[in-house]
């Protein structure tokens, strides 16, 4: 069964997988609440990653919140009308790797997958990091435990992921309403309060830096954090109800007017209410609590901000292991990507993430602006790699007014190149290279894996029709132990598939006996006393050893030349309660494990069910 | 080879491992340093938990010091007579189990069995937690630490058990030396002194107790802790040199003195210098400081302590592993305990001991004193056992003078017996309870074990001449993927080894094909291209799922009755390079463990090694 995909490399590339029923499928607010739960939650650290870097500036510095969250929300409104068209344009899904992979070529399509998946781990390590903010913001007791909260949640996420629960959109809109009911009545109420509520913490440090091109640079190239998952709805168009590219575009216009208004007020909020941050209270905690005064309203908004947060990291955990499942399909990653279990989950792309995101959640302690300038550069590779191989679509299609939409997403495929370089040139430094080495080495294991694959697929003789089978003598070795019905059941069954079958044990004379001959003869007089019809051939071993004796009588029955094929039979019992299999001795597995590792005989293990009386 | 033991179960206990050559052997302080080793660090908590209970009741009660001390010399001197005997009597090794086993029958050898499995525990947890006790002692600012330090010493302990380092003896003898030496130097230059160097940690709370009888009898019972590991020269004579008898007595000899007279030294200088217990700071630790001064000599006896208590939980692992393999060959525990690595380890004894000293090291959060009261109570368990079962061996052997020495091991049997009666009434509420417990139920799962192989025997019909082997016809079930040089290779083998051979391969419909058809038709027509005279099942599946219809398929063909024996052959490929086989997918073993589960199937897997191209 081994290799069966190696014999077809193709691109199978977004093949999102379809629901049967037409009912099961998304309306808008359920596309809203199942693909861009990511997005929309990106409010709670986008807008405080831009009021981080602009402190350093001092109340000067904050004071250009508000023109750089303009300056994101243009590009916001650029890439959502270009994702439009990438939905009309691939109805059956279009993410990147898709994209890529049929205009721009191979190379191109791994570059964006390898982005992907960069942007997979650091989501939910982001989410993560910033739902548990949102907890300890509510609960400053719990901030020196931030780190274990973390992992309790990111167990908790990977837990249900690896047992399979299925999503149901249907559950999700709740949160999403209650977090986008929430944010927008902070926002207005915040607008139409003349005082803050409860006094937010204001800058303390004098300016260490005057506001320049680089600093704005910065603050817009952490800002964009803020649009990631933008390009969710246009990966999962199968998934909508028809007609499906109509909702679904319905859906994205939908997503980018709310984020872009959630965004534009809470920078008004912050200017309104001179928010600088701090490490142990989100912004988004210090305007509800400017807005709303620390009452059970604060504490709603911080709750559905932290259910929220995990939800948009279980996107993650949607995503990725299906991304990993095509680039095992494609020979790019090692076929178990592509294996799912008895629950149906690719259980090896939902433990990779999580091991990746755990690693990043306690190498940066748990916070969440520590990571964030690792987020963005890889979704901004992905958003100019499928806005580019957008406008190689229309010159290809040349439908109907196909320069216009070339040019829209010629506009989007510029605005995030540059985009783009700012994030290269504003974070390189922090930590912006680590992210180009990753994709750089992700790239490396794809070619790496995709080039072994083709070298096996040579030795298999793939494509050519093998020679005919040729069926040879078998021997059959046998290692017993006492006499009894486990071993007659052995035998029976070794000399109904051999043409020669042997018997082999192992006598440890230190153990019983003191002398070996005594341990032999007593062993070869039961054998005799039996009369199998079959040789025994007993091993002495001084060390108690039981693998060594046979690997090396296998090794010297398999150097003569005239048995073909050496079978190796381990009889094994299996009682029936399980507690009693507590009691079987793993002298089969270990067996097993050094005939596999040291011969090349076929290991055949039978099983033969023993009833224990009561 | 399953169960080879079931059929004789049988008293081999006490047939300490020897070594081959007789200049490998013990002498008389090669013996101390490899035996005695947790006899002798126990001097580094003993003593303090006598000074624990007596400080309830003030400095009267710490007056009491030397008297209760006293009393515990005794029976220390008594036990040491005793084991001289039991030397004298067991030169095979005399372990408690292998004495009641001996003489007092299965039952009391199971009790003793079980005492001794959780006084390793407690020695390991005990040691581990003095030793780092010591170390923070020197070191303060470890003391947050605690528990984190015990699992890493616990964690290093275990890795060098499991990789199997052989003790040297030679090696012990310098931290054994150099600890005994140290504890020497202190009493002697403390007992010189008129002043301490460093004015010890005296009484703060005021007494909350008057000295009364059962404070007393606490008192002595915690210190009957320093008595643990006594037993130990007496289990192993056939490790010594020759006369291996006349050594080990003069072993056990040294060490009771040694042991004793360190005893009585540091309990008169905790009453010269008032010492009182303190949590962060030992009583070793302040005796050492008063009698030194806090210089160069203090850290190296506390590091000293550390290196020995360190060894001192090391002897544990020699031992337990030893008496679970005794256990699991008398088929009291699952035969496992009884199956070395290759590393000659007995891995589950290893491990269990590890897991159990992990699991109180956690509980008594690294807290030494917390874990006394559990300890003692089961080593005067296996005392009382072995004395009273001298007393029996005396009355069967009557050899001359045998009243004498039935007495003298009476004499021990009485007194440990009363310091058993004393740990239960001082300790049953503190936690004696939980360790009375714990032998209850070990011993019953040593029965219920036993009988269950017991019954097993029964199943086997050991004892009996089982009939002839019966050949039967066998089918032999393939599950193939695509045509290729391993499909080949797999019809070989299966042809070689069955009468009837069977290929079955799945579609998954919805992967690659629109329609059902195309990709059976696509598969069926490469296999009728290669035509091997075998036929070929297709099944279909729509859950992308591997196992449940080649299992389904495997229970309708072992239904029909005309085939008797059936076979599953799985092919796997084996590639050269470790790094490759993580390109290998595990499909093979994925099946492997769903036909286990759910047939009867005896199943075949052949590993073929592909060569792959550079």
């Amino acid at each position: 069964m081994e290799s069966t995909n190696a014999q077809e490399p193709g691109s199978r590339a977004g093949d999102a997988p379809a629901s049967d029923h037409e009912r099961d499928r998304l309306t808008v607010p359920q596309g809203l609440a199942a693909l861009s739960l990511d997005a929309l939650a990106s409010v709670a650290y986008g807008p405080e990653a831009i009021v981080v870097v602009l402190a350093v500036a001092g109340s000067r510095g904050l004071g250009f919140t508000l023109p750089v969250t303009c300056a994101i929300v243009v590009l916001l409104a650029a890439l959502t009308f270009s994702y439009r068209q990438v939905i009309a344009a691939f109805p059956n899904g279009g993410g990147a790797y898709a994209v890529a992979g049929r205009h721009l070529g191979r190379r191109v399509s791994l570059v964006a997958a390898a982005s992907l998946i960069i942007d997979y781990v650091l989501n939910v390590a982001v989410s993560v990091s910033a739902g548990v903010a949102a907890l300890t913001s509510a609960f400053p007791g719990l901030y020196g435990d931030r780190v274990w909260l973390c992992v309790l949640v990111l167990g908790l996420i990977t837990a249900v992921n690896l047992y399979g629960v299925a999503e149901s959109a249907k559950v999700m809109i709740v949160p999403t309403v209650v977090f986008v009911v929430a944010v927008f009545a902070v926002i207005v109420v915040g607008l139409l309060r003349t005082h803050p509520a409860t006094a937010p913490t204001h800058p303390t440090a004098s300016a260490t830096s005057t506001v320049g091109v680089l600093l704005l640079l910065r603050a817009f190239a952490s800002g964009c954090s803020a649009l990631t998952g933008v390009e969710a709805i246009a990966n999962a168009v199968p998934t909508f109800r028809s007609p499906r590219v109509k909702r679904a575009q319905r859906t994205e216009l939908t997503l980018g007017a709310l984020l872009g208004a959630m965004l534009i007020g809470l920078s008004l909020l912050i200017g309104k209410f001179h928010v600088a941050p701090n490490s142990t209270k989100t912004v988004l905690a210090q305007l509800t609590d400017a807005s709303f005064g620390h009452n059970a309203g604060f504490y709603i908004v911080q709750f559905a901000t932290m259910v929220l947060l995990a939800l948009a990291a279980n996107t993650s955990f949607g995503g990725m292991p299906v991304l990993t499942s095509l680039l095992a399909r494609d020979n790019n990653l090692p076929h178990v990507f592509a294996l799912r279990a008895d629950r149906q989950v690719y259980r090896h792309g939902v433990l990779v993430l999580a091991g990746a995101a755990l690693v990043l959640l306690i190498g940066a302690q748990g916070d969440t602006q520590a990571l964030v300038p690792f987020f963005a550069i890889g979704v901004f590779i992905g958003f100019t790699i499928s806005q580019v191989g957008m406008v190689r679509h229309w010159q290809i299609e040349r439908g109907l007014g196909w320069q216009g939409r070339a040019a829209l997403n010629g506009l989007g495929a510029a605005l995030t190149a540059v985009a783009l370089v700012i994030e290269l040139v504003a974070k390189f430094g922090e930590g912006g290279w680590l992210v180009f080495l990753a994709v750089a080495v992700l790239v490396a294991l794809f070619e790496g894996i995709h080039r072994t694959y083709r070298r096996i697929g040579v030795g298999l003789h793939l494509g050519e029709v093998p020679g005919p089978p040729q069926p040879r003598r078998s021997l059959v070795v046998v290692p017993v132990g006492a006499v009894n019905l486990l071993t007659r059941e052995a035998i029976s069954a070794a000399l109904s598939l051999g043409d020669e079958v042997r018997a082999v044990t192992v006598v440890h004379p230190d153990d019983r006996d003191d002398q070996d001959a005594a341990g032999t003869d007593r062993v070869r007089n039961a054998w005799n006393a039996w009369h199998p019809d079959v040789p025994l051939t007993v091993l002495t071993s001084r060390t108690r050893s039981l693998t060594r004796p046979i690997v090396d009588h296998l090794r010297a029955v398999g150097a003569e030349d005239e048995h073909d094929r050496l079978v190796v039979l381990i009889p094994e019992m299996q009682l029936p309660r399980p507690w009693q299999r507590l009691l079987q001795n793993q002298r089969g597995a270990v067996l097993d494990r050094a005939i596999r590792r040291y011969t090349d005989a076929v290991i055949c293990r039978l099983r033969f069910r023993i009833d224990v009386p009561r």
